[in-house]
């Protein structure tokens, strides 16, 4: 693969900061509202001082129990991970946890629309993968492969093409996933 | 009114309490996936001690920008704030902010089903109650009153049936929100 001419408008900013740059981006043109949920945090000992604010004295941090993301778009609830690896020909499932596949599976089982934003960033290749194709290699991991192999990837995820603003435009692919999703539910459900 | 017999569950809970515990009860039973979000923290000063958890040392409140809930029910993005009262006859306004009503919009634009679960705790009644009528009062509080009377809530809302497990059923009056909602949808989207 030669990308040389592949840039995203958030060169310099860590995945995580690409993407919230967007979703405020997203908001801002209403065209959808996610937020990264914020860490939970398990609050031990708090000072409230005289004319001045609260202070957090001792905390700890917890276990999520879900995953990076959700929001809403067109109807749909959205629910996602955003990880990244260095690898060039396959994604590590050890980025993974197993309370986020669970997460995914209850999520799935609601109709809602799950996915992974995974870079590549020896490539600058950005993906949207499927919850399912995750599961599916997460439930075989023991017996099969420890990773997801990049032209699996590169035939069941939907890449995020290059721009400019918003810095990571992952609703285009969002809407391939969407597509794809709905045409091949056999739920009978809404989606 | 009369309502003596009414019980729910979560007597001695917090609205909360009775929410969050209800939403263990839901995902346990595959019916959502709704979560309260984690308060948002600014954290300044974190010690990494060897051999135990690190430990945030001073870290402060910060303003929410959203909702208290949301999460995925049958395809539905669902969005809610939980609120109570002792007020007898109406729901005053000023339980709300801003930032809520702003966000409601923006979901309700994104066909989110969005509404408040609101407790009159004198009366040991709930509701759910849309976040367009929320909206409709909040525009007009200048210069119109400054609560929602029951008696419109009563028409409006949805009224949570009272209940043991889970402690507070609130998605069998979110089901008829839905159904109201698609049917005066007039945007021709999905609902
Ligand atoms: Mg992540
Ligand atoms: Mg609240």
């Amino acid at each position: 693969h030669h990308r040389d001419n592949v840039i995203f408008g958030g060169r310099g900013m860590s995945l995580e900061e690409t993407i919230n740059d967007s979703n405020v981006y997203y908001r801002s043109q209403d065209r959808a509202v996610i937020y990264k949920k914020p860490t939970p945090i398990r609050i031990v000992k708090v000072d409230y001082p005289k004319r001045s604010k609260a202070t957090i004295k001792e905390a700890y941090f917890q276990q999520a129990s879900t995953t990076d993301y959700n929001g809403v778009y067109r109807g749909y609830y959205l629910d996602f991970e955003a990880k990244e690896t260095t690898n060039k020909a396959s994604f590590p499932l050890k980025n993974f946890h197993q309370h986020q596949v669970d997460h995914f599976k209850r999520c799935l089982a609601q109709q809602g629309i799950c996915f992974t934003i995974m870079r590549f960033s020896s490539l600058e290749r950005y993906f949207v993968t499927p919850a399912s194709l995750l599961i599916d290699y997460w439930q075989l991991q023991e017996t099969n492969r420890k990773s997801i192999p990049l032209k699996v990837i590169e035939t069941q995820g939907y890449e995020i093409q290059a721009g400019f603003h918003p810095a990571l435009d992952y609703l285009k692919a969002v809407d391939q996933l969407i597509q794809h999703s709905t045409q091949t539910n056999s739920k009978g459900g809404k989606i």
